[in-house]
């Protein structure tokens, strides 16, 4: 056994007040967490911000059934009580299912990985490894899975400079794929660009369908956006392709014209990750530790931060999030 | 090399005259086609009719580039110039890019089979043969492949006793599947039990989705239907499950709620096959051979014929589809 400090009985965590928006979050006092057999204790460092998180927040996204309020999907730290694979002192970041944003989480030792990066003096090695849990898997799981991107073929991230589309860009590149990323903005597409993509359309300024059809057509659409895009989507969509939704943020309908989608054997899908089971969690862990922990190790994708915020800041870094400037991750340091 | 009567330089084949309908057919004396290397020249004994015959007729689906412009997709016969791994004198059944309702077809080597039942004096095996490629092909392709359907699962099909469905249920019923059948009418509900179904549902009377989900809900739609069964279809839906769309006979657009697709990981699919490159008809071809024709060969799978009519009552053939009464598939003696 390594030597381990005490815990404490209680920790800072972020809470809710009612009435909603950003202001709504502020620090309190609360017991620190037990962990059941098979879950960690982690001391937090650092804690990733999601958009699901600005939903819960304001009541639109219960957690599920046997989630922690406290918001906060994604963390890196130290392991303080150790199961599984993992032994006390160990860096991890990890995928949760809430109560990230706290200085103490439990975790399922299985949606736990180790941290791919060097360690650093100033902890920087947590606030990076924090931005990925929830952008990997999610990436992974639609892109790779249920999107089946292959090498050569062409993806289409809408939202290119989201944590999601970050990601999205680096890893389809790392993977051998052509991108084509969408963005609100110029600075945002030439962002894109920075980051990997073959090609980066202002979606304000230029119909990113016409381009990408020019372009030889889509293969795989990263879609968080839905109903305003769907039709263009569809229109630049190779035969076989997929169209895989990971939000809507666009509107809760998509009108889907089935003669076209018949016509090109399209495939529209889509998922969300925090509800799947807790064995689905782990198998969705090892795939990417196996595939995409080799790429972070390398280099090859980064974990690409925005804004950095203390842990008794959450209300400024949703207020961020919110304010739709940011590009990549905002992290609450612990 | 078999002796081969040698082939008449004129035909008998059904044309279309202006205006639509099924009135619009009538026999006319035509060129016997040639065949180009690769293809066979089939003295055809049957051909089998489709609804995709229907709209070419009426001028509402042109035939691919390069397809014969008489109708026909499927036909039974006797190979009378051979090519690819046929002999003449073989008799085989093969899909089509058109020109069925002919005496001669030219026919892509790779896309005919040989005729799975035992041969009979009467002609009845080159019947129930002329009615197998499409709906085999589309079945396979649509419910085994875009689908994923496997053993243990539950697949459902709207239009129960249509030559798809009537092949849908045999087919999946002999893959290990349990099958949920809609149809409209008692009549027809019965026919699908007695086709393999294990529940079977009169949609004009019951609600379909209810009866479902309390059986376990499906895991695969094979759907022709579309818009007015859509929503009902996707509460119906197990997680990771899937929607097969091969036709919209219900309307053009379906309105598709992106969250409950996201929640329950749904896929939305469909496809064609006619539209389809020769090679990948091919492929298809080899797949139904050695995954269906076991089937066929066993008993375990029926063609189900509905009526059969001369070659030059073609006009009376349709209109038998057209009034929705059949059950199973319209052929044509040739």
């Amino acid at each position: 056994m390594n030597h381990v400090p005490p815990t404490a009985a209680t920790m800072t965590a972020i809470a809710v007040r009612d009435g909603g928006g950003a202001a709504a979050l502020h620090p309190v006092r609360v017991p620190t967490p037990v962990p059941q057999p098979g879950e960690l204790l982690v001391r937090v460092r650092a804690a990733g911000i999601n958009r699901p998180d600005l939903l819960q927040r304001d009541g639109r996204y219960p957690p599920p059934p046997g989630a922690p309020a406290t918001l906060g999907l994604e963390v890196a730290g130290v392991v303080e009580i150790a199961a599984g694979r993992w032994q006390a002192g160990d860096h991890v970041c990890a995928l949760l299912g809430g109560g990230g944003y706290a200085q103490y989480a439990v975790v399922d030792a299985r949606h736990a990985l180790p941290i791919p990066f060097p360690a650093s003096a100033d902890g920087g090695d947590f606030i990076h490894a924090a931005a990925l849990p929830e952008t990997v898997f999610t990436v992974y799981a639609n892109v790779f899975e249920h999107g089946a991107l292959k090498a050569g073929e062409t993806l289409l991230v809408h939202g290119a400079t989201s944590g999601i589309g970050v990601m999205a860009i680096q890893m389809a590149k790392a993977a051998g794929a052509r991108v084509i990323a969408t963005a609100r903005g110029a600075d945002k597409a030439a962002r894109a660009r920075q980051l990997g993509a073959d090609i980066a359309v202002d979606a304000t300024h230029a119909d990113f369908a016409a381009i990408a059809s020019q372009a030889g057509g889509i293969d795989v659409a990263l879609d968080m956006v839905g109903a305003p895009y769907f039709a263009a989507t569809l229109d630049a969509l190779n035969d076989g392709g997929r169209i895989v939704c990971i939000a809507a943020l666009g509107g809760p309908l998509l009108e889907v014209p089935v003669w076209t989608l018949m016509r090109k054997r399209a495939v529209l899908t889509g998922s969300t990750l925090r509800p799947r089971r807790a064995d689905e969690k782990a198998r969705l862990a090892d795939a990417v530790e196996r595939v995409v922990w080799p790429w972070l190790r390398a280099g090859k994708v980064h974990a690409v931060i925005d804004r950095v915020f203390p842990l008794d800041q959450a209300a400024q870094a949703h207020a961020r999030l919110e304010s739709g400037q940011h590009v990549g991750k905002v992290v609450l340091v612990v």
